[in-house]
């Protein structure tokens, strides 16, 4: 850890968290000093606290704790944690409980995958399935055992595993989400019922939308990835990439067409002030 | 806290826990300076590191640990943790983490429903339902998010509230199982899908079947829960307790049946050494 902030206020301890994963989370870019893609953050962290019941986070506050451990660096990992403090036994919530705020700066992760950007991307299947709960599907909560096991079942040269809901449906990476390209075009799939809705997808749909480019949203067949032109995973620290192989067997096209080319461009472009 | 052991060593912090809730907790009622139902405790433990990959406690050296905190109490709460130790980034769990065993004794909850043993239970119906994940089912994880949204829902004069799966077939209450009584016998709902197999559910089953009373485990919609001839939930620290009312509508039969009290006695007269 770089630096770090509790509440606004510099700290060497690591976050305080509750036992039961009753928080949210963000993982954020920096770059040039900046946080990349900070709208698309912040407003999925305040979707989140809706959900949660936590008060939302005040935006202006929020930025300039972001933007002050992001200041020193040109490249590193902005971490924001919002979780309810500690609490000695049960699942009730203390009547004044309010979410601790913090903020950490972390390194950017030393992984070939992560210093350049033309590695594709090896995917494997997991056997770890996820549950249907569409009051937590969407937002970056921390009730993470699902990703925990799928992450544990990742065997080389996987570098990122695929998810599927209980009834076998591809859903998303462990710490991505996926789109394919088929002969109809673009498609991703859902995360009303399980899954994270991560910033980079919806920056892609938001960007395909301006340029009139179609995208379907809806569940694939584990056949249907594997039957796919090309697919690629999407998450803010790895922007867009193309997807080399699944399971061993490897795709056509290995490259980014130029409209994901922009939308990774624009991951690493779109820093705040916004 | 009245006392705590982290790793077999006697400690004044907070239980460290990692940020995504991977890990496994017990709640054990300590009577007359002895953990109560550990045999039952203890499988449920090994149940979870199982399926969540930790090698499993050692019986003996646990057992140790909890009777060291135990012996100076006549009632008070041992709460057992196991859990990851924190990691800085991703749902990566490092090759040689072991999970941290952190045991603590808390002081008996103070609310009367835990004070006297003859209050019955008021029901409210949860709007927040249960996700369907057999891998996480029945084990007792840190990844309670959703018993942590039901809990908020509870109003006055409600002490428990009861969470349906997705499909709205009653499962349990928040932090307890649930027994009806029908004009067929007795029910309890399955915790295969999703759900706690509650310790003192088991208990009640194994004696159910010493005894050669037959209970059945189905789910049960909502009407059926409603117009049960008697309902109970059950849990660790409560026993076996007869429910008042569901949604302000009462039960005909608000006493514990002669079976269900000896199962309530049990709860708390089978102390360890096993």
């Amino acid at each position: 850890m770089l630096a770090a902030l509790l509440n606004g206020k510099p700290t060497t301890a690591t976050q305080p968290t509750n036992l039961f994963g009753d928080g949210l989370f963000e993982t954020i870019a920096i770059r040039q000093g900046q946080p990349c893609l900070w709208t698309y953050h912040l407003q999925r962290l305040q979707q989140g606290c809706r959900r949660l019941g936590y008060p939302a986070p005040e935006p202006d506050q929020l930025l300039a704790e972001a933007q002050q451990l992001a200041h020193p660096h040109t490249q590193a990992v902005l971490k924001i944690v919002l979780s309810i403090p500690p609490v000695p036994r049960g699942y009730q919530r203390p009547a004044e409980a309010l979410p601790n705020r913090y903020l950490s700066c972390l390194p950017w992760p030393q992984q070939p995958l992560y210093q350049a950007v033309d590695i594709p991307i090896h995917l494997q299947t997991c056997q770890t399935r996820l549950g249907c709960q569409p009051l937590l599907a969407g937002i970056k909560h921390l009730n993470r055992l699902e990703q925990i096991l799928a992450r544990r079942e990742l065997q080389p040269p996987a570098d990122e595993g695929v998810m599927c809901d209980q009834q076998g449906s591809v859903i998303e990476g462990i710490m991505s989400n996926l789109l394919l390209l088929d002969a109809a075009g673009y498609v991703t799939p859902p995360v009303e019922a399980c899954g994270i809705a991560g910033v980079v997808r919806q920056l892609m749909l938001d960007m395909a939308a301006q340029q009139g480019i179609p995208v379907r949203v809806a569940t694939q067949s584990l056949a249907e990835l594997r039957q796919a032109q090309a697919v690629y995973v999407m998450n803010s620290l790895l922007g867009v990439r193309p997807v080399a192989s699944l399971d061993g067997l490897a795709y056509a096209s290995v490259r980014l067409p130029h409209f994901l080319r922009q939308v990774h461009q624009a991951c690493f472009e779109l820093a705040s002030p916004v």
